[in-house]
């Protein structure tokens, strides 16, 4: 058993305000919105001007992620339509900060009340009112995942100008609980991703993994698991030697993701086990193309892009919410009971694919756009 | 085998300057300075004033990361002196600027020669050219691990004045190769750290580690490893909930550091495989003391910490530069063979040591001066 | 006559993103949109929780912007309403940030076909075309002073912030062509400052200057002025030593107003022509009250507020769109001429006079909020 | 007689830490360093790669802000011997950050120990005591214009970087207190600048400016003045339409400088009392080349520069410093008389010159770098 630094301690302080709503340095997200408030929203600045954006796949990544799509996420509704107010012009980018709103609907706040003065186990409850010194009970207000979907936006419209220098995002499930998907990534049929609602493109593990979904959705208990993505065509040059190096950067931007653990990227952890004669990606010549034998550093070397698809996985940990009745303490420090109620989802993993993919993609071109004001072309 | 987006297709650029040289946002550090060049230094911005120092601990930090220092690091040898040159007064910080330097000394320029033309493996060569066009052969210029001796002036002096607060931080090597501490960090008696050479504080986990460093050294080889950290004492309520998240900031810290590959926190990649169930802390109360049962959270909730201690896990690969000759190609793209020479480390955990506890504690500070500005006490 | 380094060298750009759309640093402003677009609007990032916000207040300074309002503007009708999204809660801040919107209405882009391919003297056309490539030549896009209703919205709400603190503002317009207040600001009655239309509350002076604004209107001709402003109620201590300065960052924020040519603070220009001895601010004692005989410090000495009421004068330009026809050139560098048409100014600064209070207030609170970080209270 | 809020009421303060010391976004300063520390100096991040320097310049330029220079300087000597420690090689920028110190010499700190607890009038002192609750009275410490010598140096680098792009700086002494230079910019023999002591090309002008000064300073008085520049070669593009407008930022870092009052550039005030039809500067063609009959808009229309020489002037007040003794309080709020003693500047012109042009270098210089972030070449 851990003893705590009290928050006690703190009780009489005056919150002021929230930081840290903004990412990335020359194409940046702000955010702003509660999950039960008008609406969420955001500015997307820095977008490159004279993209043709297709609005369909916008919305179409925004319905990867919403709540309610399928058996084994959530059943709550939202419908997560995303409004676009300035920087397009005829379908293409002018170059000018990007506003939109996403409208929220229909909470259904009193499926909140019970957990009012009580911490829910593994959740932000507790280090809120240690914080903010108040606490928006109704969903999470703005530590609710649904911040998220501002990314989804930003993160689709990045991927579309990204796409038009090459650069495709492959993102897909590769773990749930002990299933995992044994095959590399480069050996993978990346067309599969979407075929099961489970977003695993090899098919039997994807049956597996959906079977214990529903299994455990069955006895109110919840799953981990590994989101993987595999990135092609970025080319060499992206990163920076010392403190911003290109995985720093991407994994600032997955630990950001609600319930991530941890981030690795090419060999990662198991790197740590490794000799240097077995980990070195030795370089070869074949008519006139340079590559490497392996892919040991997933893409990257010295924080700087190589120009091999850049490789990395994240860790979520199992939903907090379970429907099971839990021990726990209310905000007077009086130990008590919290009901499981409410519509979550038994796994996150299969919703959290675009996210990732969504935060990879920002932190690329903010990459590719800080790299115009290092050199001159 | 891999194919790459070719270097060549930019070779015509004109670089214009690196970037990225700083990290904080209240407590900030600045860094300077090449391996080969007259000295190294930095900036410490932001420093809170009045702290007492301890001058002999801040170079005794430095100690630990220097090369030379034990029969299983390399045998070059660099004196490290740091030489403040500002903003510390009569022993105790003034709240200005704190400028340092640590003069570089007698480098062996002629080491690197053979490698100006080549790519060395898992290096930062290749990318280095690709994205700036040239590079600074002798040592790595820049890209040097030498720069993270200024990360160590930083978090030596951030370690002063957290202590005042009672944070307190113990890291230690937790694996080397597939020789791994089995004891959870909770039991671990951290004032062995230091008792042998390759600081890992269970002493016969240590002599395996240090037996297999010098049998792989002999074979010129080289080894990965985990280095773990448990921080104590710091206070409910550090951390951002959208993007600032604490363990989101630790991350990009620790993923800054050469030769990182992984990062995790709490219960980190094992979470992918529990149930929630299983994962959640348990709150419970005994004499108006909160904790939690387990510390499945690593001391951080919803990006935020709840008091209890802080624990978190970092990857590092096997050292690129192994003392046996590797295929490769030079940087005409013709295939090449490069030669194992030099004085390198056999395996890096020891040394990094001080350096992933000095990242840590600069974003801890970071974070506890952050929160002055987000509340009113 | 004086020669340009011409665009032309520039033609073949392809522009990437505009920059720039944000200030401050810990109270932040993020702005978007067009002139011409579904709207603009803001995320105001930073703003103190739990300050009871009038929002008939925030309208109303809005109103004192918009065109349309009197007979000495614009007759261009815009309703201007903003529409809070986020951050608010029953009347009162949360800490979070608050999104906002304020649509924009029936534009007559017709007004502006005329000068499509030719660049207004004195205008922003020239330069935006050397800048971006091209250019939206409907009401001047993101350049257009309409930008400026997203930060009368912030200034609005960071002045309900401050007057919790005792922090007053007094703006007003001191000068239009010739005609001048000669009133020292310790001594005017600004309860008049709404009393005319043109802001002036030396009611004397300020019939005089509406009666040269309708005489310069008749000839389609229009007039420069001067915005003054005094702030009391400031505590001693906003503002940093070396580069922000709390008068830098003023100075930064007015120049940053669309129109404006000048700006000082205290005495300003006038300080070069005075010699030290009269020039000091002496200090004296009454009553256990601190005070200097003079202000020509403005309120703050070495970067640093003292305290005193905060002072200084902000020159705007003539609007540079005249009922007049002007010679000029087009976008393929011949000479035509421009027609005089449309509904504009024919004198700014009544309408500058929110604006210019507006960035004070930002300023101000940021530094407030800033301090909270520089010190333990 | 205007009251003060007092500083009393904040005496409790713990200060924590400085901030502001940095400035720039892509090229940036970060400066550290007391007047009566080890040495002062800085790191020069951003700075473009490949530029060929001419050291002895950059010293010259430390040369002219020094004290001890003329008979019209204080005859405090300092050496200002600028000493680098990375980022150049062979005479050439590197592109990494570009560490500096300047060392001490010799402080008479007796000079200082007379206002130790007394108050300076217009001084900084009673505001640092106010926000820091000690201050370091032997010179100044952090806030003396000694730090400006760190800005010459990376203003010295920066107008060597932009000369290669052809831009030109002529800064010079335009009045001192009644005495001003009536010649036009535009027809300024700028070869004269350096001909005389008090840097006023117009040499008739600066006789009698000269014989001001050293009247005054046998009276122990002081004098203000105002500091012209006048930038060729500038292309068009630089700035941004909304908060970062070129002349804004110019503005701030004029402000930043010790001892000014104003700032405006083009017209500037005098626009306050034109109108339209003769303050809008009318474009014209001649030979295909573009240029206006007038330049009212100092080179920047819309915050971005359109080619035309730029063109601002700076308002310094008279130094603080008399040799006579004034009225005043001490810091426990009592009334007192502080003897005019040390060595000080009768006028701080002619030593602002070099400052004044190496805050623009930096500034534009930053613009320059920004630019290549926000368009593909």
């Amino acid at each position: 058993m851990l003893s705590f630094i009290p928050v006690s301690t703190n009780r009489n302080i005056i919150f002021v305000a929230m930081r840290g709503n903004s990412i990335g340095q020359v194409f940046k997200l702000h955010t702003f919105g509660e999950s039960h408030g008008a609406s969420i929203g955001g500015i997307i600045d820095g977008m490159p001007a004279g993209v043709g954006l297709n609005l369909e796949e916008i919305q179409l990544e925004l319905d990867k992620r919403k709540p309610g799509q399928s058996a084994i996420t959530t059943q709550r509704k939202e419908l997560d339509q995303v409004q676009f107010l300035s920087g397009i012009f005829e379908g293409r980018t002018m170059g000018t900060p990007i506003g939109f709103i996403i409208a929220n609907q229909d909470p259904k706040s009193k499926d909140y009340s019970h957990i009012k003065d009580s911490y829910r186990p593994s959740h932000a409850d507790y280090t809120y009112d240690a914080k903010f010194g108040e606490r928006d009970y109704r969903g999470g207000g703005r530590s609710s995942a649904r911040e998220t979907a501002c990314r989804v936006v930003a993160g689709a419209l990045a991927k579309q100008a990204l796409a038009s220098f090459g650069v495709q995002f492959n993102t897909y499930v590769s773990q749930v609980e002990d299933i995992m998907i044994s095959t590399p990534p480069e050996s993978i049929d990346f067309s599969l991703i979407e075929s099961t609602i489970v977003r695993c493109p090899d098919l039997a593990v994807a049956n597996q993994m959906i079977d214990r979904i529903k299994e455990v959705k069955k006895i109110g208990d919840t799953l981990g698991g590994v989101v993987s993505s595999y990135i092609t065509g970025v080319s060499a040059g992206l990163g920076e030697p010392v403190f911003d190096k290109l995985h720093a950067d991407l994994a600032k931007a997955m630990l950001s993701i609600n319930a991530v653990k941890g981030f690795e990227y090419g060999s990662g952890f198991a790197a740590a086990a490794m000799r240097g004669s077995e980990h070195n990606d030795l370089f070869v010549q074949e008519n006139n193309q340079i590559s490497t034998k392996t892919n040991h550093s997933g893409g990257i070397q010295g924080g700087i892009s190589n120009g091999a698809p850049i490789y990395f996985r994240v860790a979520f940990k199992p939903v907090a919410t379970i429907m099971q009745d839990q021990q726990t303490i209310d905000n007077q420090g009086r130990e008590t009971e919290i009901k499981g109620k409410g519509r979550h989802d038994p796994c996150v993993v299969p919703r959290a694919v675009p996210i990732v993919e969504s935060m990879a993609a920002i932190v690329i071109l903010d990459h590719y756009l800080r790299n115009k004001s290092s050199r001159i072309d």
